[in-house]
């Protein structure tokens, strides 16, 4: 069996704690041990690890997300990076023929599609191997995980099952086998006729895909695929495959299963009722508060309150209230503020008319690309650690207190040789993170 | 008439826009016209001199307000400065010895004390002239301005009239004459009996302090008590004074009158429900944000709420709780985040292991004292401006881009031919703001 987790798109719901750089998935919000708290795609994939270590793990992602993947679960994971966006269905797609073209994947090999955001326990990943059995043997040309609902939810999807209490089988007969986010009393029904909530969950053979593909996209292999990725439809694996398929099957999993994509989700599932530098009184109540900032947070007197700061804004919302808060990040037309590359992190600490600063983070053993900007000068200042700093193909060792110069158009690059902290003060008209050009250079 | 206004201390009531350097009197957040803000202390000084442009205004403060009163009210400004803090009573006996010693006022004079943090109209001040008469014609020893109370509050300190409807003379008969804090029955009883709140206004002439002083201080002049000060008890006027004498007086002022020392009181004078990057939502309310980080803060579904934020921290309660904070604020031991000096501003905008990130703002015009630092180097790069910058007795001109490195004991100084701002980053194992030797230059 082969998973393929797809790490899909960013998003502003967790503004200001996700942001176009940083989806939801990657936000260190859930606790692990009594120091480190981890993401969602760290708790995913860790869990599927536990349960087998050598799981064959693939990431379908995009571009944009290569840097910060590799940095949280490490430089040797699998992905298959999409180079557009363009829905689950390409992306999967695309995922299934590197497997089959560039892995070598049997075709007849079982295909497991996991979403990277849920929060389950660890059993939640043992029943793909109960899939991984029912694709084998046939029972099903698709198989699901269905959630045993814990109450008449309107927000899920459930799925219909055909006989109650017996084998899953998914509903050919009545016309809705999927039902989307009913009302209540429709809810309760459908828990009464045994229906469950869709985990997101598709498990297939290779080759299934691959033959039901062609009905939608005319391509010969990975590569194919890959060079007119572009102008591919966008289209949903829900609308390609499940709505039409008549042969689908699930298993149930009885446990915690939550959608970490909302205020309200996120902060059921912290530990803590804080992250960071936070005060909160003994007189607020369901009140949470994340702060990644490096000034303190009071919290008094507050109820059902969210708090979140980072270095892209604040926010304060009543919870309830807080999915609502689409229209209003809208409005706010920030570049990101920090990001997390593979090479480490930097923050944004401030911004002026015609000028910038970072704080810049690079890992010991790492550096930044050898690159150039045209519109902006750079000054570096070294303020913890040693490295090797290249300036115009020239090398010199650089320690706490140096001071680096680079004007327009000078090539430079810098190489940590032990953890690296440096405040970088840009100067320029256009301070923007693509006047950038990268060249090759093998430190 | 002279008028004394007493910029009193520091407090963290209203963290984190107040804090040890900037009390809650210096804080903009009063709007003067469309586009401006101004201080409390801004706000009574201008006042005053729209009533009388000639007025005679010293103000009575303590060393460490000196440079935030001169940028906020200009370099002009008469100031009796306190060596220490010792309350209220000798704080005035400094300054009007201050007056009779250095500004030879004549003894007969009468002196006005007034707080600088009473949120009142124009009105109040035309009020001290009815006292100044008063004191003139010896109606009374100690006049003051009760202000005719518009609901019984708890909060208040009440006076009470001899004689109901008459002039207000303050009763000698009644063992308590000044009421603190009564409760609701009492304080209608006593709005019943024509009793006012008091104003904190204390008028009286020059020589009615000096003869009642010796009871308390042995003092000769205005240099022998500066000199001594350190060694002065720490005396309150209401104690010293105002419970013993005999002949108080009162007029009475009809009219808005506030105090702004809470949240509550403070959001009350607020005109617009936010200051700063800040967007609020339309089902908040009864809430109001200050932002003065340059990072923007949305507000949603909140319900009589403050936020506040500053380089110091982030405040976030419920209007009720929000008087509450002390036992929480003074938990956060952090430096000072930002100051207003004479000079210009500065911020630190970020702290890290033995570095730190500030920006500084210097006016033009103006320029930083010479100084010499023990145990940090400097690096400043300069973001806005053009300057002459001092190192080790040598000048140099300085314009955007500029990159000055000041090693650990190098004496420098800058001055901003323009408006000039720079990014300093502070390296070294103890980053005090009192690692500073200061030493005589003129520019």
């Amino acid at each position: 069996m082969y998973i393929v987790l797809l790490s899909g798109g960013s998003g502003k719901r967790l503004w200001p704690l996700s942001n176009e750089v940083r989806s939801k998935q990657f936000l260190k919000i859930l606790k692990k041990d009594d120091k480190t708290y981890e993401s969602m795609v760290q708790r995913v994939y860790r869990q599927i690890l536990t349960i087998d270590n050598q799981a064959n793990i693939l990431i379908a992602t995009s571009k944009d997300q290569v840097p910060i993947l590799k940095s949280q679960l490490g430089e040797k994971i699998n992905l298959s990076i999409e180079p557009f966006r363009r829905d689950t269905f390409p992306s999967i797609l695309l995922a299934c023929l590197y497997l089959k073209d560039i892995k070598r994947v049997d075709i007849d090999e079982t295909i497991s599609v996991c979403p990277v955001d849920s929060y389950v326990d660890d059993d939640f990943f043992h029943k793909l191997n109960e899939l991984d059995e029912k694709i084998k043997d046939s029972s099903y040309n698709i198989g699901l995980i269905g959630i045993k609902p814990t109450y008449p939810s309107e927000k899920y999807g459930y799925i219909i099952n055909e006989n109650k209490d017996k084998q899953f089988i998914i509903s050919n007969t009545k016309t809705n086998k999927f039902i989307e986010k009913p009302n209540i009393t429709m809810a309760k029904e459908l828990i009464e006729q045994g229906a469950l909530w869709n985990g997101g969950v598709f498990c297939f053979k290779l080759k299934y895909i691959l033959e039901v593909a062609h009905k939608y996209i005319d391509f010969i292999d990975y590569s194919d695929l890959y060079n007119k990725y572009e102008n591919i439809e966008k289209i949903s694996f829900d609308y390609a495959v499940l709505e039409k398929e008549k042969s689908i099957g699930a298993v149930k999993y009885i446990g915690e299963w939550k959608d970490i994509g909302t205020w309200n989700t996120l902060t059921d599932v912290m530990v803590d009722k804080s992250i960071g530098d936070v005060v909160i009184d003994e007189k607020s109540n369901n009140t949470n508060v994340i702060n990644e900032l490096n000034i303190p947070i009071i919290a008094m007197g507050l109820n059902d309150v969210i708090v979140a700061a980072s270095y892209d804004g604040i926010f304060v919302s009543d919870k309830k209230e807080s999915s609502y808060n689409k229209l209003l990040v809208e409005k706010i037309d920030n570049r990101p503020m920090f990001e997390e590359r593979l090479w480490g992190t930097f923050e944004v600490i401030n911004i002026f008319n015609n000028s910038l600063v970072k704080h810049i983070y690079i890992k010991k053993g790492k550096n930044i690309s050898y690159q150039k900007h045209s519109f902006r000068k750079e000054v570096w200042t070294i303020i913890e650690g040693t490295g090797i700093f290249l300036l115009d193909g020239i090398k010199s060792d650089v320690k706490v207190g140096d001071v680096l110069t680079i004007n327009i158009g000078s090539k430079h690059s810098i190489y940590a040789i032990s953890d690296l902290h440096f405040i970088e003060v840009q100067l320029g008209d256009k301070l923007l993170e693509d006047d950038i050009q990268h060249y090759d250079y093998i430190w």
